[in-house]
């Protein structure tokens, strides 16, 4: 995969020599490459954004830079250009999934009030991390790259390895425990010691169905109960 | 404000050194700190993590080094302790306010599957930004304390200043023109360029409640409609 991501922060995505993503990057498994749209604008005053015409606080970026760093980019990578915006599709398990599927995208971070709305005439898609403001589109675009190149061949060492139903499946995580059993009074729970697999996966099972029940009531109902869940269910509600 | 965050990767948060966070840090309108878990250890190998009670892949992280780094942090900072994990209550604006009023916070960035379950003794607060994985807490903490750090006095200058309505209103913004008034073809809306106020108001006004409607129906019934937006919608309505 290719990513190119458009930014006046180039900087920022430094974060992705680090860790998991770093140690992937630096195997070569995708490629990342921050382009600063100063680079781009034609005002002599190396200027990208303006006051919005209609009065009003704060700052739009201009169309020009938008538009020449977009048909840059694009004449190398073919991808997609998704802006990261408030009134975006909801970016989710699912989209992270459609998304890492593709060979090449584009993500354009804005910053300031907005981007002039020209600009969406250059835009594929238009994507949210949550209903909340940030400082500018880098933001949302670090967690959304992080969450898509995970899913790529080759990221997750055995270490990381996955849970990835969770999401897929509406349910959320089983509790974990690891060393010592007992730590400062607080103990593994018996089962998780018992060695009796099939035990320890309904034990499991049970508590991804009652954390999601308890603390997602709206993933609960979009999951469809097998018949597996639903013997769980009773077995473990009626030792209580 | 003063964000004390426990992480394994404290570089990563080297991204609030750049653009508007950045400035503002510098002015000393708040503090931040990076906390490295790994220094909490007590294992001879420096270890954090460990493989799970009753099998599975993945690694977990191991509850010494939590617990000591947690309280280590807490005689500095007395705030509230937020673990960043799927679990949690989902981050958005409303919360972003909630937290900009807290004069210290702690954020808990896990990695690998998850933490013991026993470190949830000692959080306050379980917060999400999504319903999708990232390969750690790190990538959800960063633009959850953007969206805090912005809100604090100060923070933000003249070219940033904020439509924090759209969210607390439960509306999306309109749309943002700035010059050219004709780019490559592209022109601005004539009532933009009218510089009559109260008509360019009420167009606005319009765009927000039109955009929400199309884009955000979960938004918009939530949204209590004016006696000034009943009049902008037939109004807009009826000229088409």
């Amino acid at each position: 995969m290719r990513i190119d991501i458009l930014t006046l922060f180039p900087e920022m995505f430094r974060i992705f020599d680090e860790s998991i993503i770093g140690r992937a990057k630096s195997k070569g498994l995708f490629e990342i490459n921050a382009v600063n749209i100063r680079e781009y604008t034609l005002d002599k005053h190396k200027s990208v954004d303006d006051a919005p015409y209609g009065g009003g606080s704060g700052m739009v970026m201009t169309p020009q830079p938008l538009f020449d760093s977009i048909a840059h980019v694009k004449e190398k990578n073919g991808g997609k250009v998704i802006f990261l915006g408030p009134k975006g599709r909801k970016f989710d398990q699912r989209l992270a999934e459609e998304l890492s599927r593709e060979n090449e995208l584009v993500f354009l971070c804005g910053h300031y009030e907005g981007i002039d709305e020209r600009a969406y005439s250059v835009i594929d898609m238009e994507v949210s991390i949550g209903d909340f403001i940030l400082t500018g589109g880098e933001m949302a675009a670090i967690p959304i790259i992080d969450s898509i190149l995970r899913l790529l061949p080759g990221v997750l060492g055995k270490d990381e390895s996955s849970q990835e139903e969770s999401f897929t499946e509406d349910l959320l995580e089983y509790p974990h425990y690891t060393r010592p059993e007992d730590f400062r009074g607080m103990k593994v729970p018996e089962i998780l010691l018992s060695g009796h697999h099939e035990n320890i996966r309904q034990w499991r099972r049970y508590m991804m169905l009652k954390a999601t029940r308890e603390k997602r009531p709206d993933l609960y109902r979009r999951h469809v109960l097998s018949r597996d869940d639903q013997k769980i269910l009773k077995k473990f509600e009626e030792q209580k």
